[in-house]
């Protein structure tokens, strides 16, 4: 960590306190204080690494998301990628570079560190580390540590011909809830940094987008019974992420898209292209038994894995007018 | 990581190509391409984590550095954390923001990851991962794990009174330095994102802030002699991170003015308080054995732990007028 400026070292002691109000998990050797942290792993564990940058205009608004929203949003999309692997969370180091006049605005990082924590503690998960610097443009840069048994992290390249494709949770909830934070901002009378009042009757409409609930429960429970072939989370939309499992297993893939969880409040081209509904998707062999809901949340089978042909497009959809090519058009945030 | 856009994917390729180039440690089960990296230690082995975020007008400058100083100090930053912990560099994830002029400038992000994989390479490090997105303001966040044994750690709270200080190397080059660039720039007739040109006559007077070598090969032959019985690295200057040193062993130091390795072309004053010159100082029992040199860097005594005791500053320097409280006036970069 490099030389802190007056406003960096009140931001620094701000959140060190915080964590300090966390115990360190067993895994973790030493915290924030030296010039690493130490983690070490249980025997024949291997550790999960994803890192997750945050930038306000791409991926956040200061005007439209509440420093909760935008806390609660970093963390998420860091557990998301550890949930995609099967990994059991470990340690988190969180990169902020804040512009003075949040830095320096004791309540905004009281907000943020909230919302933070809370999802950090409801996953066990300790802040081991980190850096902060003033900086024109908020960024919040998320590292997260998991672990998980050696040979049995879920992988997006394991998926086979014939294998069955299954999704956690709704989709398109997230691009949903988007759409109606916008039509807010667009009818707000000022804009300012700390984010849009919701309205109560919103609140659930737009759950999805600004506190999506990453899976961690569901991808331990399909890494350690082994049952899924390959798995990613649905960061950048159905469409656009089924492509990647295609392209890492060597396969194809039909969907079905009467048999789509839409989210209520979310059309169907929402569903297949909207990103960050941070669900789970994943393959099975057509023998293994998914189970019609895990750790409370229902799993919807999808459509099926093929083998690739000449012609054939990656992805198909199959609709009552029969099959056509499903484009990869992921969701593009604040492009 | 999140939906890209076309210039971000563009990059996304470029550096994908380049770390392609590396062949990945043997730590490194599974690289980019997934929701995670999967890395594996050696039985009986701790993991050690940095994380440093670098910000353009903070920590560099567009118009001042080369790509290459930027690629080459934004890693330094990291692996000096390493070295200070006695860690073997074990995988590095990158996270960049960049402004679309320089996302899509395919130049810019060569010469940056020229540098960037020439400095990993000599320390054997592959880039396993990490995120990239356009940001009007360049950040770049490092991230660097490294493997140490259990228990073998330099932690910077270990030192007791009696053991005396050394430093590596030589102290205030890379203010030095700095002052230097700062006279360029100056005189500089026209800025421009790519930084200065360095003249012939000054590239040894800046290299020591351009090009500063992290002491990994000191560190871990500290580390694994046992040798040391605290040590950080001096990346804000020696009165500050000497005083880190006494605050996290709960000691005091005493320095002798005289006896400090003043790098050519710097003054006491910046041996004393110049950051970033990226040595290390470390402590160690009186009757250990300190070489001259480890690895062939200059190993030189400056000083001596003290018990704390009430009236007695945290660092004293002691100078041919006497004894003076040293106060921690560490370098505050572009502030």
């Amino acid at each position: 960590m490099a030389a802190l400026e007056r406003g960096e070292l009140a931001l620094l002691r701000q959140i060190r306190a915080r964590a300090a109000q966390n115990p360190l998990g067993r895994g973790i050797k030493l915290g924030i204080g030296d010039d690493c942290a130490l983690i070490s792993l249980r025997p024949g564990e291997e550790l999960a690494v994803t890192t997750d940058l945050s930038i306000a205009g791409r991926h956040f608004r200061l005007d439209w998301h509440t420093p909760e929203a935008i806390g609660h949003r970093t963390l998420a999309r860091g557990l998301s990628d550890l949930a995609a692997m099967g990994a059991r969370p470990v340690a988190a180091f969180l990169s902020l570079g804040l512009p003075r006049e949040l830095a320096r605005r004791g309540a905004w990082m009281d907000r943020f560190l909230d919302a933070f924590f809370a999802l950090a503690e409801a996953h066990k998960l300790p802040l081991a580390g980190g850096d902060l610097a003033e900086s024109h443009v908020a960024v919040a840069d998320i590292v997260l540590m998991g672990a998980v048994a050696r040979g049995k992290a879920l992988l997006r390249s394991g998926a086979r011909a014939g294998d069955l494709l299954y999704v956690t949770g709704k989709l398109g909830g997230a691009v949903a809830g988007l759409g109606e934070l916008e039509k807010l901002a667009g009818g707000a009378k000022r804009k300012s940094v700390g984010g849009l009042r919701i309205p109560k009757r919103l609140e659930t409409a737009l759950a999805a987008h600004l506190y999506p609930l990453p899976r961690i429960a569901q991808g331990l429970w399909l890494a350690q019974r082994g049952v899924a072939s390959a798995a990613l989370d649905i960061s950048d939309g159905l469409s656009t992420d089924l492509a990647h499992l295609c392209e890492e297993s060597g396969v194809c893939a039909e969907v079905n898209a009467d048999s789509l969880p839409v989210h209520a409040g979310a059309t169907l081209a929402q569903a297949l292209h909207g990103g960050e509904d941070y669900e789970l998707l994943f393959a099975a062999r057509p023998d293994a038994r998914v189970p019609q809901a895990i750790a409370g949340v229902p799993v919807t089978r999808i459509g099926t894995v093929m083998r690739r042909r000449a012609g054939r497009p990656m992805v198909t959809l199959m609709t009552a007018r029969g099959a056509e090519p499903l484009e990869a058009r992921g969701w593009e945030h604040f492009a």
